[in-house]
């Protein structure tokens, strides 16, 4: 039974650091593509069998100590009534959230009724991966969540989530609301399903100052995390968190997982023993030569130190990553020892 | 003579703040967007009557502290031998460069030669603007324009441009260098050409950690501002600058033009004296209420003191931007008194 992810989310000690990738089940898998091909992604989102089975590829191929199963933060978007796309060049979402009349129509689903298909996969990989390595379950935080709704998709600017915010935030914290409070009962779902730690990804909260960030989107977090509850490690994660670390401490996690553009040293600094640390290798490094690769995985495993701290990427894993320099990343942390 | 700016770039007293807009020569102006009907992009820049006309259309209809002559980063991209369009969504560059073959093909080229309608946009809005509030002139800086250069256009995860860095730093040092020499004289024609401050634009080094900036970028912005020496002062952008602030001060520039993400006093304590400041009101926020926004400016004004501050935005202005609320941020300016 490894269970380092679970004792160094705890900060307690461990015999390695252990380590995983975000968006681990992905593109720069052959075996991913090959599934992909015969299926869209959001059905392959809701397929038990093939959901599964992705989610395990990189635990079998690549040899991580933790498995996240397979999905989509806008899963739960969709059960609360939003038409979503997903493309090669991201999501789209028909009718982007404009008007209160537009927010109260969206339902707070009920996830075991609404995506009964969430629970089947995890419970599935809970029996499968028979206790060797811990599971992991995610969801979008409210603000990130919120981005896609009202943008209609990804954004460079953000013009039109800050702009709701800076002209009608009354508009933007119900709807906020409503985001927080169908991820608590998605993420409790996914808990009694078998996730044994969460992720909550805020991938665009970093787009917001402090002052901003801790009133459109902290409060959502802390939220989610008190809603839940301490029953499993929580991590959030944030890119471009530099300027926000000290509030995400605010948030309740157990975990910060931070992106490249910050030195652990630094986010060690800043956070001192409240909270272990998640990351940072910067994803472009898997596409580069070996050597400095490793040297910079090393750099961020003797910066951590041997307490509180999972080996991660400072972002998902990119699709024309080579799967032999995944597989030497992970190998390297492995044998790495403090 | 209003020289303002000047003055608070050497960090001298002046009456008032002074402040102008990245990009305020753009979209949210009626007055540019009729001209646009009738020119494409690149052949505005190149037109010396309209692109003088549209530098100077926010000094008359919003009445910023200072004109920058209306261009585009990629002009010395363009006359390097690069094809580069200009769509909506951004620029596109056909035949991204890869290789040692095609950076050695790259010209250097002589600005009076190669782009002499620089020059007479810049002499002709000297003799429009009669000393009445000064002219900048601008560049991007080798790392942001070898990002258009490589990926092909913009990016999100820089995955083209990095992976050079990361498996081939040889080759995109040997582009950044002659990149820096490109920007060098043609910052320098621009000076010779009317120019009384210079900004240069290192959009995306951002993305870049502490260590990588210092091994990619930083070492090209020292160039350049070294090659053009005192003459006139010297600004300094970066999106996403929190990372990095103290690099950037390391780089020899009057002036650091920070983004919205860190508070001004916060980049006051970490800069301490050296350089002055310029930003750093979200973008967003002149798509907000009145309210919030004069109460964001007037907490910047107050927070950088009256020594050696620019006040500005902490990116360009959004094309959605209603004009009336650019004016109210710019008389509100006007007005504060510290």
């Amino acid at each position: 039974m490894n269970d380092r992810l679970l004792r160094a989310c705890r900060r307690e000690p461990v015999d390695r650091t252990p380590v995983w990738m975000m968006r681990q089940a992905g593109r720069y898998l052959k075996e991913y593509r090959d599934i992909r091909q015969k299926i869209a992604f959001l059905d392959l989102c809701k397929n038990t069998d093939l959901a599964a089975e992705v989610s395990l590829q990189p635990y079998r191929i690549v040899g991580v100590d933790a498995v996240i199963f397979f999905s989509d933060i806008l899963i739960p978007v969709e059960a609360m009534g939003v038409s979503v796309t997903l493309t090669d060049k991201g999501p789209e979402i028909d009718d982007p959230i404009r008007s209160q009349r537009h927010v109260d129509k969206l339902r707070t689903p009920d996830p075991a009724l609404e995506t009964p298909f969430v629970g089947s996969i995890l419970k599935r990989l809970r029996q499968e991966l028979d206790g060797k390595v811990p599971l992991i379950g995610f969801a979008g935080a409210p603000w990130t969540l919120a981005s896609y709704m009202i943008e209609g998709g990804g954004s460079k600017s953000f013009a039109e989530i800050k702009g709701m915010a800076f002209r009608d935030p009354k508009l933007l914290h119900s709807l906020l609301d409503k985001l927080a409070s169908t991820v608590s009962a998605y993420l409790l779902y996914q808990i009694e399903s078998g996730a044994q730690v969460v992720q909550l990804f805020d991938t665009w909260a970093g787009e917001l100052n402090r002052q901003d960030y801790e009133e459109f989107a902290l409060p959502y977090t802390q939220k989610i995390f008190d809603n839940i509850g301490r029953r499993v490690p929580r991590i959030l994660y944030i890119n471009g968190c530099s300027n926000i670390l000290e509030s995400m401490c605010a948030s309740g996690a157990d975990v910060l997982s931070v992106d490249w553009r910050i030195s652990i040293a630094e986010a060690r600094r800043r956070t001192g023993d409240r909270v272990a640390l998640q990351g940072n290798l910067d994803p472009c490094l898997l596409l580069g030569a070996r050597e400095r690769m490793l040297a910079k995985a090393a750099e961020i495993l003797q910066q951590a130190g041997p307490l509180g701290h999972i080996l991660n990427l400072g972002h998902g894993i990119l699709p024309p990553t080579p799967v032999e320099n995944a597989c030497a990343f992970i190998d390297f942390a492995k044998t790495f020892r403090h």
